[in-house]
């Protein structure tokens, strides 16, 4: 295994120019005449040096027209990263192997790593020093073998480490956060207001949507510009209470981004990259006081309580070793929360619980059971008493004066309205033929439909339940509603939906769709 | 896991146009406009048609100038499949989860596979369907749970199955292949035509180096092309009796392309790959006996014997059963074969030899005691007769002359000359400061300096070994020299070699490079 980092730079500068290009990652464009006269070859990695940056990688691509010899053609990505930069110095080095590649190997032959040789693979994977190759081969490594509680300890603190931190002056800092596989999780919009309407801290960071049809960053991006600096999340935590932030958008933990990322096309979900996934993000925004949601349930991610009791455990534990009180929350994550899936849908549909509508019980149950507790855990109610303070906070419009409060703080429409959103344009609306009992529903087969619709890049995608577990249907009824912004994604999720069936309905029942 | 293979295409066909671009992978430039009316998004993976070619995997990429709308900007590589193609329509399809994902999952998670998987996995493979996350986690699952003989089997038929076939009508057809791991390994230009001057079949196909410093077909390639097709693979063996072609070139056991290319950055390489990956392209290359070598020693792939024998129990029990005869020879893998690594030294040396120069008698050895073992198995020569045979077909000018003929059929110059053959143009010798018995060489590490030096992509670039095992050096005297094509590569193998020093010599010798 070579272990030599030392890189030797291709001495003659070239200047940089911008070419409308992305979409491929990091590529450099070079003349053939350049690429010829440095010994370089189409596809080569190397290491690209513009300005004053510090080096980054980048794919050579070879082009006789898009750049003139002595030009470093710069895609989309890499100008990106360096903004107005049109003749500025380019200098190359040849990517060697990197040092770090031999713990990845260390740790899918079965050995255990120290601390140190944790954070040499984490810094290297979240300074982009590795190809999906390395990345996969480290997150199957995980999931073949895991890590112990030492290592899972060293893995937070070198994903803490790899990124930006944010450290507030005073405490507790609260946080929430669901582990997720439950689609609809829409309680994050409502709990954090009320949190942060009884003067505690919660920097809420969101994941978007990997496997999911949709994650919070997803939806509250329909209303709000969810891409914060870390010094923009202090400051609107500070000012306002909270915030509700992509936290993709922010450098916290930035290799998990780049592990997560290949982790979805082959369903990976190693329970040592779930635990330092969450826990990092949570150091690194500062929190002091984090519940954590693990929905439990056929169709959730943990499908038993004996396991969810179990990662419960792993969290508290290895929380504490890196300076965090977690408690741990576990909810029935066999049916959608709410009647929604699908960025707009949900955000209107959490919208009309702050603004006073009480159809969504479910919902408001979830959004005030968390906002109680993280009340108790900052100490500003009693033991026992957290969610009834919730509950009032919602229901007399302090929480919704803060959700205002707090969108209009990172860029939004503070004045924004349930009734102004509207899902689709298109629609599609899939009966039942027999009257009976909903008695059940298959979530993964609802993300799927969703995401065959559009979600979550579509914002207007999505489903609308008519039905939920324990409603009666009559024959011809409505079970749920596909929206879709384009013909032929309405058109794949319908036909997915007559394949998947997703509902149970007691009594043997058809289901098609009627266009 | 999402088993839907369905794609749904987007309809409306744009105007193909070839954009001067490669090295960034099958690329589809186009105009915001149309991604944005097809709901797609830059960086997404989907299946493109172009004409009436089959559908293939590309990557959209986002260019307001580039392309117009309605055009389908496509780079090198898709252009490369596709030929002349302005104006011609293409189609995109959105590409969904790949079915057999799930058996790569079943594989990491320490599941065995039917037949029927595994053939699955790799026709995906072979198709493109994947990107270098699933392959990775492929080779990955393989490295950690291996697979069974019945798994192998299983294996070496799906990658026959992925490509083509070739089919001779008489036999035997003779093959042979060295398992790698030791530089230098010359045998072939003079092996093959030494059995081919016997009246046998010899259809030689060889690598490009992935982890070595040179491949067969990289030092093949000085003197002729490489490239054949499987019906000028056949034609050539039957008219002239063999061909030295790669393997790489065509379409036999495609699969086996794709994983080896995952496999380096890692340094994976996993048994089962191992066999599936020899004994597929022998089969599919229409060969019936089949002599595979082993090296064995200090830094070799095998480093001691009994893991050879194990290997080499496998290769005739797997053989077997995929219809081949397979004899293993374990041969010497701590010290590089003959004097010279890097393309151009490589045939040279090779060359020389086939002129009838008699230094380099470890590579004389090698190919006739390879070479005699084939007349033996071919029936040409009675047992214990065929290295003498070998030898005299060497020494008489008629493995020369049938040499000329293969590179001449395959379109290479026949009257090319060792004397005509130069490497560099830059070289720099490395010198010992004190006299002594050269006891030793550490191939890894001249493998890692050749490959600094430029190897196996610059032709020009390699080692010539002034020192062997065995010689004794004088105080100041030449161990080796590098040579390189580019300024900045010599400077990178010569301070790498200062670093790595590749020759243990007796009495506390200390070794420099003097410029």
């Amino acid at each position: 295994m070579t272990t030599d980092t030392k890189r030797k730079s291709l001495t003659e500068p070239l200047a940089a120019r911008a070419v409308d290009v992305h979409g491929g990652g990091p590529t450099l464009f070079l003349h053939p005449f350049d690429v010829h006269r440095m010994g370089l070859h189409a596809g080569e990695s190397v290491r690209v040096t513009i300005g004053t940056l510090p080096d980054a990688p980048a794919i050579v691509n070879v082009s006789a027209t898009l750049v003139q010899p002595g030009e470093a053609g710069l895609s989309g990505e890499l100008v990106g990263r360096a903004g107005a930069l049109t003749g500025q110095p380019v200098t190359l080095a040849v990517a060697r192997r990197v040092t770090s590649v031999q713990w990845i190997r260390h740790k899918l032959d079965g050995g255990r790593l120290s601390p140190e040789q944790i954070q040499a693979v984490v810094r290297d994977i979240a300074r982009g020093s590795f190809t999906h190759i390395e990345v996969t081969a480290w997150a199957s490594a995980l999931q073949v073998h895991g890590m112990d509680t030492d290592e899972v300890v060293a893995y937070v603190n070198a994903m803490v480490a790899s990124g930006e931190r944010i450290r507030f002056d005073t405490g507790p800092v609260m946080d929430v956060h669901s582990i997720g596989g439950v689609p609809g999780n829409k309680y994050a919009p409502i709990a954090v207001p009320i949190v942060a309407c009884h003067g505690l801290k919660i920097p809420k960071t969101s994941s978007r949507a990997i496997s999911s049809a949709c994650g919070t960053a997803d939806f509250m991006e329909v209303v709000t510009p969810v891409s914060l600096s870390s010094a923009e999340i202090k400051r609107i935590t500070e000012e306002v209470g909270g915030v509700l932030a992509w936290g993709g958008g922010v450098q916290l933990a930035p290799a998990d981004d780049a592990i997560i990322r290949v982790e979805y096309p082959l369903a990976l979900d190693p329970k040592a990259q779930l635990l330092a996934s969450v826990l990092s993000k949570k150091v690194a925004v500062g929190a002091t006081d984090v519940l954590i949601d693990i929905p439990v349930g056929d169709g959730a991610k943990i499908p038993d309580e004996a396991a969810a009791r179990a990662l419960a455990h792993d969290f508290i534990t290895v929380g504490q070793r890196v300076g965090l009180k977690v408690e741990v929350s576990l909810s029935k994550g066999s049916q959608p929360v709410g009647r929604t899936i699908g960025p707009l849908l949900e955000i209107r549909e959490a919208l009309q619980v702050l603004e006073g509508q009480t159809e969504a019980q479910a919902v408001i149950d979830k959004a005030c059971t968390f906002a109680g507790r993280l009340l108790e855990m900052g100490g500003v109610a009693q033991p026992g008493r957290g969610k009834a303070l919730a509950n009032a906070t919602l229901a007399d419009g302090r929480a919704l004066a803060k959700f205002r409060a707090i969108i209009g703080a990172q860029g939004g429409d503070p004045d924004v309205q349930s009734k102004n959103l509207n899902p689709g344009p298109l629609s599609i609306p899939l009966h039942t033929y027999d009257a009976g009992l909903v008695v059940g529903v298959h979530n993964p087969d609802l993300v799927q439909i969703a995401r065959a619709a559009g979600c979550p890049r579509d914002q207007g995608a999505g489903l609308m339940l008519d039905c939920q577990p324990g409603d009666r249907v009559e024959a011809g009824g409505v079970l749920y509603t596909i929206y879709a912004e384009h013909q032929h994604r309405l058109d794949a999720a319908a036909e997915l939906a007559r394949k998947l069936r997703p509902f149970r309905i007691e009594g043997g029942e058809v289901m098609e769709i009627v266009r």
